[in-house]
């Protein structure tokens, strides 16, 4: 079960950069549920590469669900979503040379030689595509229960995007962008910044920052399916993850308890806690004040300019420079990766809490 | 399966704070390892707490293994571990008092006024006492492979400890330690700052970092089962920790990748990067370099300062003022339980790998 | 994952028949349920030696709840049970002859000469006691739910009991009874056959038909979840089962099509079929129809005549003479396992479909 | 995880009748393994109708591998077979007349009525084609450790094939033949008994005969993953199978322990059983001889003649005449499903002991 995550809506991958096809297989999914095809676009069309900041290679991704919907809604059976390849540029490889910070070198010895190396193969970030469109259903069917999710570019080196502050406003401004940064200054700084660093030949990671807004009371199981492991179970299957924390996080270890802890009060015939340092979940378990998630993404390894790296067949060192399409930040794009993983994971614990009923 | 982890080396976790015992059942050793009880012992006495910058609850911790070892050695078949409680007090219990940033209040809520809430009941970090015994088995199979582990307390408030140099040496310090600090000034002055923070019966958080040493090449999933993936899964289930990174974690985002990126070089007729900002892991596969892990343990939310909480029969405003066994600082303690789930996680996919023998 | 079954309502299971206990935890139950220790140990008792027709060997089966019970009721937290081993006769073992038709000798091999071979060690039947207590917990939720299960003994040799007529009678008259058979005078028969047989130093095996009544339409899932795949994996998961058919079963290779369809008909306003050939499921989905399951269990392997084996020391042919205590017949023993392999399988299928909250 | 099984060899599988495209995914498969397509397209032929005997929906099964093989060999990362759909007639359904004894009904409840109800939907038998794809990899790795499996039809109402004699000559006998009955004779009177049954416009169940041959020693887990738990469930995954049984299976009531005890004995310096009833398994494990399990397939419920069903709209008794394309037997083409599901199984306990470097 290595390409199987999620124990009632479970989803399975596959794909290669360069192969025929990628995809996915929604599992768990009840009957009776509209699946929305122009939101799955759009969702979509959040990944593509646009503009300078990003790789030329531009494909459609026009999805196919090939299973699993009849006349518009699900059949209660596997949804199989696929995306044909096609914008794949056959070129001249040279898989002798691993890439640094790549999975080039641990795919090799891992899979004895026999890895498809072609654009980093199943590695590729091109394999988020099909996690995009399954996620894009499971944010779907959260919204329509009143839980909403966005993310924006909290950090990008020394520019720093504001906090969130009204929180359902400011996921709507997140969800409405493709460069999703609240501060619209900010935005075009962190833009200015990534066209400088592109043309530098160089790259530049983030931070990403996520708001789950009307988490009911009592989801997550103490423990092993405690929300923290979930969701950071699903967000470290990104690649360029590094880091991943809820609430104050890393900054938890500034302080003492009587400065941080989150105190509770009635509000509005409602018990929430004054402060939501705890980001939403105790023991866990979610309390129902928004759910904070911060993730880092590592500047994108593929970069123009030279770098060391060592001959896997003559086992000596030498240089490697890349040539092609790359990306001198993902993270924007990423943006909408993290959404659909952190919906995946809490659908699959609210069907957990509450049975499949519930997500109709 | 939600007190289940673990798809080769299985863990199946129970108990209560204040119930009868707790206990721990590991499926999937191979029949022949040798089961060192000694080393199991010491580990556990590192979670328990000592001094005065811990609770006063002192429990022997002696553990039974109930089966699957036999002459010493693992049988092939289930081992379970059981621990009694013994030292639990009886006294008085006010469960419509949820504490503040505990689990109280949303084990209510989860489980319907049903759950035992004597001392956390489920939510106890004493339920973290059969992992260390459960996470000792696997520490010392590893070692017995060549692969090592050890974790520091990397800071505390404003106070820092020094990096790891050289490995092997400093995760030896680290393991023969109770208060895991590699600088003995550090260490001291911790200790001082936590005696005062108990003495203002208040509590502090802190880092937690740590080492894998030796880890061969190869190993972890792409996605689902990352190394990264894997080992945030069982952190997280901690249920102090709020924070995990790998390598260089959240200062990624301060960095272009010209900066970060790890090339690679022949050293010794081995292919080692020259830097280790990934943390020993490229596409959440095992590179050979030490795995490096860092976790935030938050502060005790147990403090005897006045708070703010609610009645939950009454739905009013209330305060509440903590009396008890208490510590001032968990992360000392809570250093053999993230080693201990490292050591749990890698196994797990080390047996995936190369198969159950390859334990032997 | 070896020792642990269902998804939804998770088993894990551990012990050795000479060990200090054994023991199973019980994970999924949602928070609330009552705890009947009565009828648990009802149930454990009717699993117990009694009279000429079964082994010497007596266990009290006291068995100990150690955690997720408080007040009497579930907590929703991991409920573990342990029953100790009081009885076992330490014995001179000869581990090197394996006893014909028991896995004595694929044990040796598995694990590489370090089983505990002391009575079968893992094998033992004595390993079903503690499914029999969580086994209990499950029937008696079902039939709080209405649903209920009984199971008879349909065949001993060439003496069979009457078909299940009454469904709800018969069933109440296995449950109420020792040596399950429904017409009397069969029961009799059986229990002086089995007495011939076990002066003859011999054993016999028997066919067991289990009925589960009012089991709601719709639940399990096509292929990997069909309620056939997943009763069949519970019950194969017992020692002595060799064979398990549902409805007309193998008697289905006799018939054609239209002799054997079961034709649907309105029957005061639900939905049924005129015959009841599919054993009430469809496509592996429940038709509201009665569950029919039979199940073969084989003649006990341990005799007391003289059979052929090897010495798996000197590689060479000899002969083995079992003493001790053992039964001519476990089937009516078995009995009360399959009735909880079942209440177990179908509990986990019930709660994928309708929730955990279901079960309240 | 409805639709994916096997724990260390993974399959996940999709699709409707009338779907566009159905498929499976295979994970778990380590790189290196050469893919041979032949063999898969042979395997997928000896599943098409074909003659008077099956239904005259000609579909070519030209299946794609979309991803996991490079070069004509694994990658080591998921493998996606799919199949198009192409001669599926779209025609008049009537969904309020569920067929008898097939799926319709149930699937109406538990889907709500959102079910694909054309030509059976997700439980149409042509879903099995992508196991068999799937499948076909597993037998061919088997056969290249050379372990062989092979099935004949056992019976077919009172007519009945001859046993197994010398089984790697009956299983190249069985795998060499579209209608594998290893007694020409007994496959030229089936075959006529079919037509007839055919040209009555009815149908006829029968059972199918497997055998594995050189099945190493100690495969397969006590309890929940015993060879029996775990072929049962892949094979009662098929819809159509009723009944499994392993060796002497529901004969084994019929005996005395001394009359069918599989007694021990060297042979050729191996251990051995002088007789087979145990099918090859003790206590759940492999013991070297050759697995003998037996399946019952009922009569395809597809049948001409006129039934009685019931309207689902009027709640309303009916008939029903089903008209177009169906079987009068499908045994002989799920015969190769079987395989499929066999091969695949033990796949799964293979590498849950060996590991997954055993595969290549």
């Amino acid at each position: 079960m290595k390409s199987v995550i999620g124990k009632n809506i479970t989803i399975t991958l596959y794909g290669e950069s360069h192969g025929q096809a990628i995809g996915i297989i929604v599992d768990g999914l009840p009957a009776g549920i509209n699946i929305n095809t122009d939101f799955m676009q759009q969702q979509l069309d959040k990944r593509k590469p646009k503009g300078n900041i990003s790789t030329q290679r531009h494909e459609q991704d026009d999805f196919k669900i090939t299973s699993g919907v009849f006349n518009g809604y699900t059949t209660g059976t596997p949804l199989h979503i696929t995306i044909e390849n096609k914008s794949q540029k056959s070129g001249d490889y040279t898989p002798e040379l691993p890439r640094p910070s790549h999975a080039d070198y641990v795919a090799h010895i891992k899979y004895n030689g026999y890895e498809d190396y072609r654009g980093g193969g199943h590695f590729s970030g091109r394999i988020t595509a099909p996690i995009v469109a399954a996620g894009s259903i499971a944010i779907d069917i959260l919204r329509n229960k009143g839980i909403y999710i966005g993310t924006h570019i909290k950090k990008c080196q020394n520019i720093k995007d504001r906090d969130f502050k009204d929180y359902k406003t400011d996921i709507d401004i997140c969800n409405s962008k493709y460069f999703a940064v609240l501060d619209e200054n900010k935005e075009k700084e962190m833009i200015t910044h990534i066209e400088q660093v592109g043309s530098d030949s160089d790259s530049v990671g983030g931070i990403l920052e996520t708001c789950v807004l009307n988490m009911p009371v009592g989801v997550g199981e103490p423990y092993f399916y405690s929300i923290e492991s979930q969701i950071s179970h699903y967000l470290f299957s990104v690649g360029a993850v590094k880091g991943v924390e809820f609430g104050l996080g890393f900054d938890y270890a500034n302080y003492r308890g009587s400065e941080v802890n989150d105190q509770l009060e009635i509000n509005n015939k409602n018990i929430t806690t004054t402060t939501n340092n705890n980001g939403g979940i105790n023991g866990g378990i979610s309390n129902g004040m928004p759910i904070i998630i911060r993730c880092v993404i590592k500047p994108t390894p593929s970069i123009f300019k030279t770098q060391n790296t060592v001959n896997l067949k003559t086992m000596e060192n030498t240089t490697i420079s890349l040539v092609g399409r790359h990306d001198p930040a993902i993270f924007h794009r990423a943006r909408v990766v993290i959404d659909s993983m952190v919906a995946l994971a809490l659908l699959d614990l609210l069907v957990e809490k509450y049975g499949e009923g519930w997500l109709i």
